[in-house]
């Protein structure tokens, strides 16, 4: 069974831009981790900037991950929440917001050390643009590119995970897909930088995940990190995983296992009108479920399926081996 | 469990704008049928004209079906595959193809009725457009109205059922979605005018399936034929059912009978390269795994979870109740 | 020209999920007022319930709307942005809700005849559901269809303009598309209950807009009101108009012209981080463009163009005659 | 100005799944050779394998095209239109077949050479899987990968450009994605291998084509081909270019100057239903009117723009400098 860890906030209150106040009430850190813990199999969080932790909470926060017995799986840095990040972080247009932003990113790759975790998920959800002729797509694409060297380079202890995800809050992100987010990734020349699949990102961008994470495998194992949730296919749903697909994610763990990804399987939702911590843990159960079923011997079955390429054998195989 | 039945041409040689010649063999008509009586649950058959069914063939094909002991669910006018066609049937700007589709579709009748069948599918998928300002959307929208009232008013003993489908062969159909659809049967104002729902189709047109069979039900007991089969939601891939989706295949499948609908569960798939005959197994199989699943019991469970509302929970006995 | 009005906070500050506090700063509801009556050919505003207007602020707002020689275009019931209706409004599983509702869009009406608008624009963006098995479809739906013809049959003097949106906040909505919602505006039987179109929303929908306008209009006269912005195709962007289609407005403008259509044209955009003023003068100066260029004489060129349904010869005519 | 082209069979018949003899009649060759030497500013033709060229016809054709003083672009291998590739060409999973697409394509390069043509446009359309658990993703993706190197390796004098689509005719292509057949392209590790990108492509690939243009340019020049072409955003549609996007366009041309793209501007629609030649006349008109207005001066108004990315402003400086 892989490691299970969860994303804190989706424990919490989460808005939307009609409902700006959130759908539900502001917990205290604590409980988001105790509850948290008490999901069967979810031995780590990932810790959001700004919202979850920040130099001066990390010590506290680790504290309390100590306390319930959860390893911190990755900080994903605050590039996206903040009024002076509307423009861009890393790729800002603005020098001094470039600047900052990378100071902050140092700075999470300080707390990361406090908390012993050893990945940043970088997700920089406001570089990109929002209409033609907006952005300077040579030149911002670079900063980018150049900014996440600098950091990576200094901090080979440390892993980056470049989330990529094809729009919102930007109508076109810089990181969009996973093979533009590995070409960026392999440009910085640095062992340390790979990429993190969101699977609902990846549905959105048209992209079938196991052959993204297939993609990210072979050329130079760089799949670094997974996050799961579901959705319509149309937009970031962020919903309970398996609640619209099914045998995707039957191909999705396979070739996860096939391909050796040791990484966590972190669940990325947002349970804006339900009970967080029932969300996330139906998606575990889920995920277990499948992952219980990837015997041995039912690699090899797989192994032959894919071989032979019959879509009426593989279905009826599907349907006998998880179905009741 | 349902009345199944298939469309005989799926069991045939399928092609597409790039391999006009088709994936496969042409197999004789007979074949077809005997293939599809082959399939344990199909009771029926849906035939489409010119490819299946003529005047010339219709005694033959009749004598085939009793043959094999299937009844013909429905005719399926060709609207669609000759090049009078191309640009519109019963909505065309040439008074003369209008008339030409009006006469064939009174053809279509008269088949229906010598094959002691009662429905005719209609499919008017080359009405519509493709570019902006390409259609007198006023007179054409009334045109296909009309004389589908004329058809439908001339023949009280068939029920006429329309397919929406919001694209191809036209960027744009006329009968788009199941509301567009319901409005012009209503319009007829003839009790013999309904809708069929194809489930792609409706996923295309990003409708939730239970929600269209709810509002073509309680409008008037609308819903007069259902055609099942899968995709990846932004076209007609026209897959087996149960390839990519999961659970709204349950929510559709309860509201189907919650709402009393009687007819057919008519498999319409295009499996390109695939064996024909598997593949639609495959869909009934999976289709009937659900049914099973449906007791009273199970009904009430049901009408429980969409009382209540509550996304963990209803996830959580989608699992239980379903996955070994 | 048609009569021109703007949503009021679209000059204000704007959020997402992400950046809850905003884009941008928050200014006073004057300064809002004001920038409205700047923009050249802007007649009106509308306001949104709770962000703009309440029963104890309407008299001041009314003053403010009077001093800058503007009307009140509409009212826009908040049915989105408090917590108490995070699950619905007007078709909300708990009856207090519902109630709730009902008391406080009786309120909008009050607060409408005092600013002497006749205009109710509708849009129940809680009302739906995220998830299969969450929702009663049949009871819910009726809810909502009961409530509004409730509050519509005590106020006859103020039109309901209903608006439809497929998805966002809920993954589903009730009221989704143009003919769902003409739908549900017949059943309530009322003449003063009718549709507005959001260009963006039935870009989503996959709508041709002038195909919705034609039918809205061809089905009663269904078309209340009009809320410009343009989009990608796949979500909401609420971007300025004509940034990304071009001669899907042209048609949009004639066959709103030809249909006689006479309400507002209203700017409906998210310019989160553009100058809300500028961003909405420039959607307000490109349909004015447009609705220059539609003399009589060009109209009939259109009226022959959508006669003959050539796309070459209209694909020239549009370049000719729209591009230097 | 820049080189333009059209491709040869869209003067001709084209079909689709439903009317697979197609819309138009057969022309012959020298009629569609001739009327392509008709639309003023097109030099050269790019030919499909099968359709319009093989070994036995591949002078004929030659003279044909000197007689009309055409060049050809490229020669489109056909590895789409025959039975024997429905389940896969240089990456099918039998190796007798990828061994006959590996000589088909030697044959292709021979016909080029004798045309004094310099591209190869490699479309695998059939290579890619249409359901999951249907394609073992490392050993096809790597056989395609090795094949084409093989080709490539062999034909110095030939560039190879890749061109990628999301799906169709298989749900999953392997070349999906601007940066998926970048990444593709580098492996081979030769120069002559590169990407063409077809814009209705990168719009149902979600990219914003500028964008993909600047990241094959800016990875070491890899841009080989441009085919150019409208669509709704969801599908290949294959339109009138301009016929529903506008300012995208000038960014893209922009942006093509900008990296010094100076290959061919060719043009790959299906007109259906239209006059052929007129639809191919109006795409090179509109992208003659764009490419007219970008001079020293307007460039550089554009790269401030880009610069300082107010999209206010710059939605105002398109709507001023091109509409009348």
């Amino acid at each position: 069974m892989s490691k299970y860890s969860i994303i804190l906030g989706n424990l919490g209150n989460t808005c939307d831009r009609f409902l700006s106040s959130g759908y539900k009430d502001e917990l205290p850190k604590e409980t988001l981790i105790r509850q948290a813990s008490e999901i069967d199999g979810v031995e780590g969080v990932e810790l959001v900037g700004t919202w979850d932790v920040s130099m001066d909470t990390v010590d506290t926060i680790g504290g309390l991950l100590e306390k319930y017995g959860l390893r911190c799986a990755s900080i994903i840095p605050d590039h996206f929440s903040q009024k002076r990040w509307g423009r861009g972080t890393l790729s800002a247009k603005d020098p001094d917001i470039r600047n900052q932003a990378l100071d902050y990113t140092f700075e999470c790759v300080e707390m990361a050390r406090r908390l012993g975790c050893d990945t940043l998920n970088i997700w920089p959800g406001q570089d990109g643009y929002d209409y033609v002729l907006q952005s300077h797509l040579v030149r911002e694409r670079n900063w980018l590119m150049e900014n996440i060297r600098k950091v990576a380079e200094s901090a080979p202890d440390i892993k980056f995970a470049l989330e990529y995800k094809p729009k919102e809050p930007r109508n076109f992100s810089f990181m969009a897909r996973a093979s533009d987010t590995l070409l960026l990734a392999k440009e910085t020349g640095l062992d340390n930088v790979g990429v993190c699949i969101d699977t609902g990102h990846a549905f959105v961008a048209g992209e079938n995940v196991a052959e993204s994470v297939v993609i990210l495998q072979e050329y130079g194992r760089k799949l670094f990190h997974m996050h799961f949730n579901d959705n319509y296919g149309a937009w970031d749903d962020d919903m309970i995983v398996g609640s619209v697909h099914f045998p995707l994610y039957v191909e999705t763990l396979f070739w996860l296992k096939e391909t050796n990804y040791d990484g966590w399987f972190s669940m990325d939702q947002y349970p804006y009108r339900e009970d967080g911590q029932g969300a996330l843990r139906e998606s575990v159960l889920f995920l277990q479920m499948l992952e219980n079923k990837l015997t041995a011997e039912v690699m090899e079955q797989i192994r032959d399926l894919v071989t032979t390429g019959d879509a009426v054998k593989s279905q009826r195989w599907l349907r006998e081996t998880f179905f009741k």
